[in-house]
């Protein structure tokens, strides 16, 4: 059950946190035989470079990834071996598939049986746990592979993995309907501009919030209604409000990274809104008046990537053309750089790394 | 459309913040003639005395309410007069109903038409925008008393008005099926002690948390399956875990007005668990770290007092004998020293005042 | 609180089940002074003729309406005069308002409560318990009149009120999210037509089921993403799964008063998929094996109309632009030949009654 | 890894549709080299006798089970052996687990990753399409086995894993809250007694219809607040009516495999009621108007045995002592006499095989 494999690979490693990652021309590929039952081997053709992975290079979460690790949890390629004894008969060699942040899961502990993979406590992830996709060959397990359509190449479905998935779950957890409104801070970004567009196609009005004049114009053409320029406005929670009928969205989708955004959407959100948590600002605390919660009777939920079927849901949409990802392509061995950009942030749009 | 009703009455007004309550003997009843359409007067038998009714008196709220003003929104008595135009046929001279927070909503606002209508931005509140249940005859609307059955005394009932109403609304948005741990602070309070037998009658599993041996009892009779007693435990988060299969209990009901209270709640909670938010610290802030909140998946629902449908629904419950308030009687010439033992926190149980 | 009125009017009446409506020149109009506290008369500019309209002709449903009535229940006109004495201060002379079905509930019963104001058991029906929008003035209730929008005309947004508002409320029920599969029988009809668009806008794939070349036309327009036509397939329950991923679809919206389409749906849907009843076969029974909804464990759910909120959203949907209405334009002096076509099954698309 | 297990057993086979079982004394055990990854061996204890096996014996289903056969899907005993490779690391030697109708499921298809596990199409079903639980020794499946608690004897806990799950899963889909009203038809029967149970539990009000004194006293005894006898009722509709409110139950669960059950139940439902479908009679149609379905907005759900985690839930409850059923002993020589008396009608009870 394998195609011809070679002994050595490309791969970029974090061998000390904050230091550069260490890009290798031999590191060594898992053979065929190696393989576990219900693993596989996927030729990567494209890796997808995720704010996580920084967090990855830096060490700067509460648990950190031990190391030697191969960042990178958004892949896409095709399946070259399968291990021996492998039940599902549904993945084959050749198939084109995409790889995600969760790895793995058990499929039985209680998360799992209720239909809450992420929260499963005895997942793997890629680039964290296990190595992940800055490397040509990665092994992955075939239960939890995402099965890429033909209609959408590998650089355009790539970031629907980790990026795609991530706010298409949130948006499902909004507790929304068709046109109702939804406020997303930071739309311009890599989540963010997914976001936008996912809300659209959902039939929701998006008021999106970044600043600039390109971003106004990319979030008008991702489908947003409304734009409110954070560098120009002085009482973001004022004009949100003002932008959606006086009342305040039916929900937000924070992404950003930031307490501030935080702090904002609980303030302008209608009665009885959602917050769908989704970023993860290292240290900041919820500084909000607990009674603003009670007294709007709203409801936070905090939303960690996303299932299976999310993903199959996500990457659906996208292939069909609906949600398209801004990104510009790029190469492995410009790692270290694309950090330092990511860090800096100076990075615009999602950067892709072809093989 | 009356009864015989007297000129004057024995009343309870907050004529100025913070200072004592002023009786009055002779403070005017509304007559009959000066009803509006779909307004009754009502002769109260009992009131609750509520915590917010001292903040009510104290001023301490971000909106204050007008003075002079009667407190008091739990009441139970008579209709003995109904507004001459009034359309609604269900509620009768001689019916006896209850009085609650929301006196009145428009019907009309999304809110209202949403189903939320403790959220109605043209909502009457008694005893803080308009006059309250500390006084013998108090106005009301018919469209939004709360029948009370034959099968349980006002002194029982009054308190499912108010603290009842809360906590079994709080409880219906724990997204839990019978079978779950749910955990009350503040068991062995006045919501704290209703929480635990509603949530018992839903078949969930009480971890009940207060401090004293006493408590400990009282929780035990009440349904609890496991107490924590507060004043001994070094690590209430842990304990919380310990009791509930190490995993953390489903839900939490907060109704203590406590920021502690809040983030032990959102530590000791299972992944995917909800949080449901009642109790108002005045200027707490909510001090967890917003990262929890995402990588367990929380839910945080703020949840205030309850509808029409929610108050039927727990008065029947309680007339059904499944749950029972503890009370102490007292009368309306105590109200001051009431008071000053609420603000001392010597008061053991609700306090129901007979007319 | 009124603009002047006339005396008498223009009107169309049922006089006795089955014949053909009297048409009135000097049907009296009820004058401001008569109107009851929360009645408003309107103006009415336009009114929709809907098949409901004809069974109120036919008095052949199982709860016949008393005669003489004038039907009608899809009306858009201006209040001209407001009850003495109302207290919803949002309804104002000159506004324009949409008289639908439910003209009134209590408000106060257990349906209402739970907001289920549909079926209220006190509520008035325009056109059926109480007079309708065949006349140019009608009397209606301002806690329930629909606003309109300035971003629509009278004309485009009339049968909103009945058939928008009743497939926008069934699409609500589906159990769906975006990217789903939902199919829409007699997608080209009345309802149907309207169904097809509300569902695109809310992100769902529409497998149309209708018969010939302009109605395949028509449907693909509107957004259905596949057409078939029953004209010419043999196999429906097979084309529909065929054309589903194999797997059949997520939800079917029956608005076909057609047993068959009712047995057809259950055949094709998905495991775990929701057919939503709303077209009322008068008597057909619903003749398919019990088994086979236990066996694929499906949900079938019955929608009646909407409520205030669902026509709100519908309306505000089709106001900005996103759902429109077929139509033709006539007059009332038509409405019996309308009938006469309508019963023969010869009318193409909505027809609209202009004043 | 394994215990010393025998070559041979005593098991009950069906070799011919509607033929007496045989009964051999030497029917082989699958020996632990035989098992595969992710298959266990476990040493029955005990066995329940559901109506479900006797449609394995007559063949009576659409699906016909292959032959020979050995029926019986409810099983309780130690797990002996576990297949070499196996992953799990949660069941062990020793364990007491239980087997089920749905004795493994792929984990992967759509329905399983929605958490739909008894819709999978790749599912494999104990006693019908892989061999069950009338044998001494049961190859299951490691994933899906449910762990049995300390507290629950095998004999108590065996019947919670078909008929408790049943009911379980079923009333968790009645869109309820605790104080609403639930009627059990068959309400003294095999599923109908555990259905009381755990519909008490849940803080439902039971309605039962059963016939005879022995079953109105039972079902007292169970929990139910009013009993309804079919043999005496002359209007089963109206009285369930009267006996809840004279509205109608907020729920049934239909478990009795009669077309005549569910006509009642449509038709006694409150408005907006749901009916859960969960017998199956092998040919009734559901002869019922579809303009009721449509009038009253009710909800009909399918509902078909439950998921790993429905099951552990049952269980879970049971094992506390909340829900008891009630069985008597038997042994496997017997079964034959246990069907024909289960076909005559005349079984009192469950009745469980010990071994």
């Amino acid at each position: 059950m394998s195609t011809e494999i070679p002994k050595t690979q490309r791969a970029a490693l974090v061998v000390e946190y904050g230091k550069d990652l260490v890009i290798k021309n031999d590191h060594p590929v898992v053979q065929p035989n190696e393989l576990k039952p219900g693993e596989c081997l996927v030729k990567l053709e494209v890796t997808g470079v995720c704010h996580s992975d920084l967090s990855t290079k830096l060490g700067n979460w509460g648990y950190k990834p031990p190391l030697p690790v191969i960042p990178g949890h958004e892949g896409i390629g095709r399946v070259v071996a399968i291990g021996q004894g492998t039940v599902n008969p549904d993945v084959k060699i050749g198939d084109r598939v995409g790889l995600k942040w969760v790895a793995e899961t058990c499929l039985r502990c209680e998360m799992c049986r209720r239909g809450e993979e992420s929260m499963c406590p005895n997942q793997k992830v890629h680039g964290y746990k296990v190595d992940g996709t800055f490397q040509e060959y990665c092994v992955s397990w075939v239960d939890h592979v995402t099965p890429i359509p033909d209609t959408i190449s590998s650089e355009e479905a790539v970031c629907m993995l980790c990026a795609g998935l991530t706010v298409w779950k949130a948006l499902k957890q909004t507790n929304t309907v068709a046109g109702n409104w939804v406020v997303v801070p930071g739309a311009g970004g890599g989540l963010g501009h997914l976001a936008v567009q996912y809300a659209a196609y959902m039939g929701l009005r998006v008021v999106a919030i970044d600043g600039g004049e390109e971003k106004r114009k990319l979030c008008f053409e991702l489908g947003a209604e409304k734009f409110i320029d954070f560098r120009e406005a002085e009482d973001i929670v004022g004009e949100v409000k003002k932008a959606t009928d006086g009342l305040g969205p039916h929900a937000a989708i924070v992404t950003a990274a930031s307490g501030k955004a935080y702090e904002q959407a609980v303030w302008y959100l209608r009665e009885r809104g959602t917050l769908v948590a989704v970023g993860m600002p290292p240290t900041d605390l919820f500084n909000i008046p607990i009674v603003i919660i009670v007294a709007k009777a709203l409801r936070i939920v905090g939303s960690a990537i996303g299932d299976r079927q999310d993903a199959i849901e996500a990457m659906d949409i996208a292939a069909r053309g609906k949600v398209r990802c801004h990104y510009e392509v790029d190469k492995l061995d410009n790692i270290n750089k694309i950090f330092d950009a990511m860090q800096a942030g100076k990075l615009v749009g999602r950067v892709v790394i072809k093989y």
